[in-house]
């Protein structure tokens, strides 16, 4: 071979960087090339975006409305602000979310460009390349998405849909080695809609207790959750394990492009004194998330208790809690119903996974399939449960308005009734 | 030695990523820092963070201010959208910064959190570790801060204050190898404050061109220039090389909190094909700017023409960018009376780049020294040029309102007449 004397140049045709190949949110990739079908006549009815707002069903409170009005106008909130988070926003964390058993202070608080800026820090404060880290299947595929292209391995640990989704304790122990640096446990659940108990939470924590791990917790479903069921922040109920939270005002309060979200160090210990350190400078790297928004968040957090303000959000989140409760049971009563299909009965967050019943329905090879054809002839749209890590399920969000629901799942029981086997 | 046989569980006291060992943003680590000298009577004028907004004497536009308030009542931009931007501010980009000689489309556009945001995709989709990218010497320092716990090689070229902060562009060359994969140029420069002919950028160009190095601009404060001066978009200069230009909102219309930049791939003769596509999926991972402020952006970058709007908006521009010249010119005037410092004449931006004469400053041993007893001494608090790898010199910001200019600019004076040589 004759070698080339111009290797100082680099080639026309430029190539990206290694890293960004490595990127892939398949979610993502998925809805931004969703295309209605151009056969169908009848409109799509998309189940698949857990964006609750995409209906105008839900609408944002009026608190928040009035104060971004407010503070649009003042022009006192268009600055740069410290790169973890304006102050009034830091000091309101721990004001609603610490107490006796899991205290705070603002200097555990980063507030971040959405959730998935507080999982982006949370995770790449902590974990070197070549570590493993415990995630959630089935799981929010933004996990991966943001530990390949670092070269964090993804270990994956099995949820039992026959359990309501509980973690298999045994399996999670089976992956964790030197490695192991955190565990993500992601409660209330997207994409499975499940609540966990007090008491399986303990266990999560006693297993990462025995393996002196932290674990990261997902909770930006926090308090979504229906009937009986109770949301325990998990940092409220150990002493010893250090437990980085990670959430936001995207679901709850029903603005999830408004991009707001946190970190919480839940450390009462001091084992995570450095990762604290850590994760302030990877703030200062990206100088955090849109002033105005951050405006807001102490009405929304702490309102004055028995002001005007304080009742309306909180007819607001009853009202709102209210009819995702109302459309998850609709959900599991009608799909219940439906030949070849399977619900695990959601628990509280807007999501219910589906299990497929391959073998009594005709011609649909697996769950991609499915929702390939189900969007095809019925134009309704689900994520197939491949997306998160489980084959054979699809997951519907249910925050669509009643009438769409029913339109929706009229036309899968029909899909799926044209496809029982035998006829 | 003992082999301990317990490695397999991690210690306690968890140790931080090695990522985030070597994030390190200097100039925002002085900013979040900042205190008041405990000593000190006067009041504290910080002419050090390149923020307008501090003061309060300069404010965003009214039809943005309008814009926020309609669009935050109609709660319609209150979802996700697509990663890499809302389908009318990708479109509006192409109509108010493309033209015959730089031709776009919306798929060349990505917007992001913040310029911040634009520079990190521009720079992490483009580059791999080891490999190098040119800077300048002075220059922002969130580059290298960006680039070193990526081991992405910063080489920086020098700029020559003799020649108003030209690239010296043997220098430039002398740095380029087989692994030089972008020159960074920032015109109008922070901190210099500098703006290019189209000569310069020209030869630039051509040093880009022979080298086959694609070019990242970063011109954030395009249009912001002063008298005779011009701004010329690099990318309107040639017909070959290929322009990563990133910008946003934040300077130009007053709101560097609500952090809003973009992507925009010129690229005439599909070189950066791959790079375009590696960028969206950067985009992906990050998901993108405030879906709020991102629904101003066609009203501020494209209103029609001749409206009420446009008229308000070039209103607003027009006293704006006059205020920044007169603070320029009153600094320039200001300053070179002063013994021992020596001021580079700003020519657009809100920056200026002032030479210290130590030898004769008693008792001032550099410039970080020198800022250091500014602010004990006189509570005024300007940044060392150490921020932005010059020694020697410090930065002004002087955005600030007439009169407090006047005040820190005596202060200074006073200063440095106490430190004079003999006195």
């Amino acid at each position: 071979m004759v070698e080339t004397k111009q290797q100082a140049k680099p080639q026309r045709n430029i190539q990206p960087s290694d890293f960004s190949k490595l990127c892939n949110n398949p979610i993502r990739k998925i809805v931004d090339n969703i295309k209605k079908p151009a056969t169908s006549t009848k409109e799509l009815i998309p189940l698949s975006l857990g964006d609750p707002t995409v209906f105008g069903n839900l609408h944002c409170p009026d608190v928040l409305v009035n104060a971004i009005v407010r503070h649009t106008r003042s022009m006192q909130h268009n600055g740069y602000i410290h790169s973890a988070g304006s102050g009034a926003a830091r000091a309101a964390i721990p004001q609603r979310y610490g107490n006796a058993r899991a205290p705070l202070t603002p200097d555990d608080v980063i507030i971040t460009s959405g959730c998935s800026g507080a999982i982006d820090i949370a995770v790449r404060g902590l974990l070197n390349p070549g570590d493993n880290i415990l995630l959630p299947k089935p799981g929010f595929p933004f996990y991966q998405a943001l530990c390949q292209p670092n070269r964090i391995e993804c270990r994956f640990y099995n949820l039992k849909p026959e359990s309501n989704w509980e973690v298999d304790l045994d399996h999670m122990q089976s992956l964790v080695d030197g490695n192991s640096k955190a565990i993500l446990v992601n409660n209330p659940s997207n994409p499975c809609g499940s609540v966990y108990s007090k008491l399986h939470l303990e266990k999560i924590l006693a297993l990462a207790e025995l393996n002196k791990i932290p674990i990261i917790a997902d909770e930006i479903y926090g308090d979504m959750v229906f009937g009986s069921n109770v949301f325990f922040p998990i940092a409220e109920l150990t002493k010893s394990v250090p437990v980085v939270t990670v959430g936001g005002l995207a679901k709850q309060f029903l603005i999830p492009g408004w991009r707001v979200g946190w970190v919480i160090v839940n450390d009462r210990n001091n084992i995570l004194k450095d990762v604290r350190t850590a994760y302030l400078k990877l703030s200062r790297s990206t100088l955090g998330a849109n002033s105005l928004v951050q405006s807001a968040i102490p009405g929304l957090l702490t309102p004055e208790p028995g002001s005007a303000e304080a009742q309306s959000l909180m007819d607001f989140k009853k009202r709102y809690f209210a009819t995702l409760e109302d459309n998850a049971k609709f959900t599991t009563d009608v799909i219940s119903e439906i030949p070849g299909l399977e619900v695990v009965v959601p628990q509280g967050a807007m999501y219910a996974m589906v299990k497929l019943h391959i073998d009594i329905l005709t011609n649909i090879k697996n769950d991609l399939d499915f929702t390939q054809k189900l969007l095809d002839e019925e134009a309704v749209f689900v994520l197939p449960g491949q997306c998160f890590g489980m084959h054979n399920y699809f997951r519907i969000v249910f925050s669509a308005p009643h009438e769409v629901l029913a339109d929706a799942y009229a036309r899968l029981a029909d899909f799926c009734r044209r496809r029982r086997s035998g006829h």
